[in-house]
């Protein structure tokens, strides 16, 4: 097994050194103050990372999906209608768990490539006068298609209808790496995951909900037992967990958010932008396109990048890993074989990313696409260069 | 932070130090064939370490309570009666799920200190005409009292009455350290963590099913998502998951499986069933008893221990804590305050092991009880010299 | 290979998870910024922990024993006179090596089990009117016998003779875990190494200066490269070294400093003393004695136990490893076969230091010694409870 | 402190995961057989690595420079006449140790840039009819000019003057790179360390002796004992070491001896040659030139790389640290600021590499020189992807 290269897939992402070690701990008692001094840090960090003075937060043993099923049955009962919006393959699970869950769910089909039509989600709710929609569910950035949606413009959506219902958002692929209110936008429950933004392993699903989505807990009568936040608050109060925690995994947490919040969200998210767009202009000098259709959409975790018809983009996936042993991401449901992607989230250089750009090129080339070698790289240079990152100093 | 003395508690065990490197390991693409080198060998493990040749493993990023949760929405609808006997907090915590989901558990009350009846199982299984009774939860070791319970004997009591229920086994602190058999016993669900036997961090449910429990599930109708096995099945087929997997942990569990299976299951068996007696031996020499009742429930893998009426057992393991860096495990439910915890199972020496039983024996000397210095610690060392163990060489 | 016990030998130690971390370093730039940072307060921080305001610190990757030759070829030239007990294999060591670099050794034979006799030391040096000694050597700690030498009285030897001679100490069992004290006894030479009283793995030669010493070093003309003083400072003064260093270990070595500065010299010392006598205690009740002749010498890091005549204290050292996994030291030099050793210094708690004793008894009783199981372990708790320490908070 | 980025100096080189591991070991019995399992294996292995059947291996605390040590002080008396070229600034290193030792050194300067000169070589010797000169000390690789000489031809040169000197040569930075043939070539001793192409941290100085250079040890007499290479053979007929080793770092030799004999030296080589092999192309593309004045002394492991007339090259090293976190060489010598040096020894992959190369374009031309970004990165795109190295997989 060889890990020489950087992983260019759109999570998990290449984990820092310091939290590799964070997380590689000894035994300890979960039930002693020594772990709560790992859980309410922690917990008190990822409110500040997710933008909040009052969101209660929950760290699950498991992952982004255990988060979507954290947010529906604490807070929903069988035969509730939701909103949602479908526009890439992440929307999509989240609905079909509603739809198994006995949730009544009112898609809005979007195209894979847009970003959630907040116009479109205010007529229905509009509409919706005798407020049967409880919750509207929105993917704050569908990492299949590289597109992140307006979750602001979803809340003033609501706020124009004069709604009450509930707004859920899958932030997994932004949380931690791009611009994410949980105050201001007004935000119900908040879903994420370890292995992105936080730069750890999978293995927690962390979740913030309102005061509103608290008391949402209080009627909801989805069974619930491992995903029950009450379960989950009454351990907090004893420094511990109804069950067993992932100590190491939440000590790694903890480091993460201080190492985020030592760097400034707002740094993070323009370290981001920064590297996210290098990768733009590589494709660009390809002469490709992203799946994203306009630039007020682009994602700046990962790119789905569209190769010409014809030509399956699978293949630069298989070919990186079997020549190169690098790592990109395929291209998933409606979008399978059309795009490639490459993720730029969480700890990554100039110099990482370049290495990524020049494997991809080396790949399109092998597999006969008309690209021109070191082009995506000169052009990413010439935009990195231009005001030298010092991310590396800052992002151990 | 300090990790210098082993830990006591019954799980999470100390990590051995070869499996702590295979968990802590770079991010690997999760797609990629790389995953299925681990994924399919520790599946196929983890079935051995189960005695048995068919059962469909599975292993979600979650906990043990995950796992019971696995087990009873796969395979039961809302309405189900099942039958489960209670005899401490941890058969108390799987009934109370059940409830929450809507089943109706018909409960045996059992003694806590005594191992499941089987005889008053069989009595209610055969008057169960119409079998309504669709599986029968048993809680092999009963973490919180140190008792083990006959398993075997629950399959006679189901083959005796003629009746189809299907058998939940609750192996969480015995697989990996105390001899269960899936095959033999007729077992339809078993359910384990990765923090015990198997010597790992918390972060794996760890589940078998039996051909009879994968038929089950065609049929059950309570909601699942994150724990449903066809959408985990659909993920092996194609070498990945439904979601992220926790890649490290499952490197470490394939680890700890080849750890097991070197070693001889027989072997790790009879290396807790000899840790555990030094213990007894201690116990037996402070003048004080276990929980257990009779050596035929007595648990190889914990001994919760009964302090005098009117000592508060749980100063214990707070003074442990305190004065000494070393945990234990408090009494839980109905024994708070009754019973300390020993935890040994894992990778323990004798000379660990020692060095828990001379902490315990300062613990109750500075509490006031009356018990002689050194006393316990010669008992376990006189029976661990009369077969020095090399159990050191084999378990690293 | 198994490494759940602790280690007993008188060093290398049981190394703290924080410095294995510390340690364990991916590679930078030796030559940049960077390698200051390391570099630089390490440098400072040895210095504190040698209770000096001045010396000179260089740090070699090698040995204790680099650390005698940087001594020597640094400071002296062939022919010159030193003066030197031998007390021990470690003494007749240095003794030894500096006869292969053509000194001319005056020895002076003491006892093993005695320390250094400062008065026989004061004695020479007052008869020799000509200053032909260029160099006093003293062992500070035998690590073979358990014997610890008054320094401060060999300093008063010679100045009490109006001696100008240097003083060279040999710190390694001792510096980091007992008293020492380089400016008060006006040391010239400190020697240690990073695998003792740091905590740390073997790779470092450890030295400090005197303003007294590096003038010597203009003169003296023994042959030397890898340990030139010189070329090292020169290094130092550009944040490099003369060759590659040995960053990890180096890192660790500034980490364990901080630990041993914020825990506190003094309550680092009683620590030790306070580990080493719980060990006394238990070799008292075994009936048995002490290589080091009286209280005045015993050694806070290792305890050189005498068995029965006619008994091979060698055997207990094979067969605790053998049969229990643990490592003691064996006797060497004259008192090989007579004596094992109980390594304690470093990190270790009561908890540790009780399986250790245990352990030894066990073996002792399996050899047909005797001595009653669990005596030296009551022995020893009933000390260690009287004042329990918090030391596992401290030392992590 | 971050470690995001590979390194690109000539050692020492990135350490692969699996050797950081096998270096990160707690505390064993160095005295123990177990101590024996590490060190013997890892002897014999070097050996094969060397292409050696007979030489005996020592490994000391130590690193190259002691090396150096090692074979001077173990073969040489003072006053000894050697031969000596001087290309670069570890030969004149090497040539300053032997004289301040107090050999007489003859030396024939060659231009920086160039091999040594065995036809020189051969007239000297050839000359020396009454044999005076004891020894040839050549350069294998010169790090400061990535300059390899022709070792097989110093051969040759000694052969053809029927001259009995000994032949030591420093492989420091080619052994276990490019091609070392110590047995062929017969190389009387061959110095090199742990962190080159053993791809470990610095700490180690790892020497070869023949039989030659062994029975020359017995009238050799300059002064020595931490280099002693007979203390080192008695030591390890006892699986010991005449002081502490180096536990961690030999275990970690033995696997990287491992992976390269797994890999197969041959492999080794050629994958070390293809990654040069694009380096170079990318000079070319550069326009620029190496350091090394022809293709037959190009070293695989590190390329200095001239730059233009009136340009600091030392800036790009330091620009390329300061702007992007990547560390390379910079010139030493007489070549300090005249080239800058690409490493690109032991553990690296294609993509690894272009991004070295893509951080070189970016510094030189944020610095003014006339460089096209994406041209070095093309050429070796061009070279690379010809024949996709399969290395990722081998050498991990």
């Amino acid at each position: 097994m060889s890990f020489q290269n950087p992983v260019f897939i759109p999570g998990p992402t290449n984990i820092p050194e310091a939290l590799r070690k964070a997380c590689d701990m000894p035994t300890i008692d979960h039930r002693s103050p020594l772990f709560g001094q790992i859980l309410h840090p922690a917990r008190e960090a990822v409110r500040k990372v997710l933008k909040s003075t009052s969101a209660e937060i929950f760290i699950f043993p498991s992952t982004g999906t255990g988060g979507w099923e954290t947010a529906i049955t604490n807070c929903l009962s069988a035969g509730d209608t939701i909103l949602a919006g479908r526009n890439g393959v992440f929307s999509h699970r989240w609905i079909d768990m509603c739809q198994r869950h006995g949730l009544d769910v009112q898609i809005v089909e979007t195209p894979w490539g847009e970003g959630l039509p907040a116009d479109r989600f205010e007529e229905i709710l509009t509409a919706d006068k005798e407020h049967q929609i409880k919750a509207v569910l929105a993917t704050h950035n569908e990492t299949a298609t590289g597109v992140k949606s307006d979750i602001a413009a979803v809340r003033r959506a609501l706020d124009a209808a004069g709604h009450p219902a509930m707004l859920f958002v899958d932030g997994v692929s932004s949380i931690g790496s791009m611009d994410f209110r949980f105050d201001d936008w007004g935000v119900d429950v908040a879903v994420t995951g370890s292995q992105k933004g936080f730069m750890l392993s999978a293995g927690l699903a962390i979740v913030g909900f309102s005061a509103k989505a608290m008391e949402a807990t209080k009627t909801a009568s989805l069974p619930r037992t491992f995903f029950d936040v009450h379960d989950m608050a009454k351990g907090y109060d004893n420094n511990a967990y109804p069950y067993t925690p992932a100590v190491g995994l939440m000590n790694g947490l903890n480091e993460a958010c201080k190492m985020l919040l030592n760097e400034g969200l707002e740094n993070v998210f323009a370290r981001h932008t920064r590297i996210a767009t290098g990768v733009r202009r590589a494709v660009d000098a390809w002469g490709l396109k992203l799946c994203a259709v306009s630039p007020d959409v682009y994602s700046d975790t990962v790119s789905a990048i569209r190769t010409p018809e014809g030509f399956n983009a699978t293949d630069i996936v298989t070919h990186a890993a079997d020549a190169y042993g690098v790592a990109f991401g395929v291209g998933l449901g409606e979008v399978a074989g059309k795009v490639f992607r490459i993720g730029h989230l969480g700890s990554l250089t100039d110099v990482m990313t370049l290495s990524g750009i020049a494997t991809a090129e080396m790949c399109m080339v092998d597999l006969g696409l008309d690209i021109k070698l070191g082009s995506g790289v000169a052009a990413a240079q010439e935009y990195y260069r231009a005001a030298p990152s010092l991310a590396h100093k800052d992002a151990a």
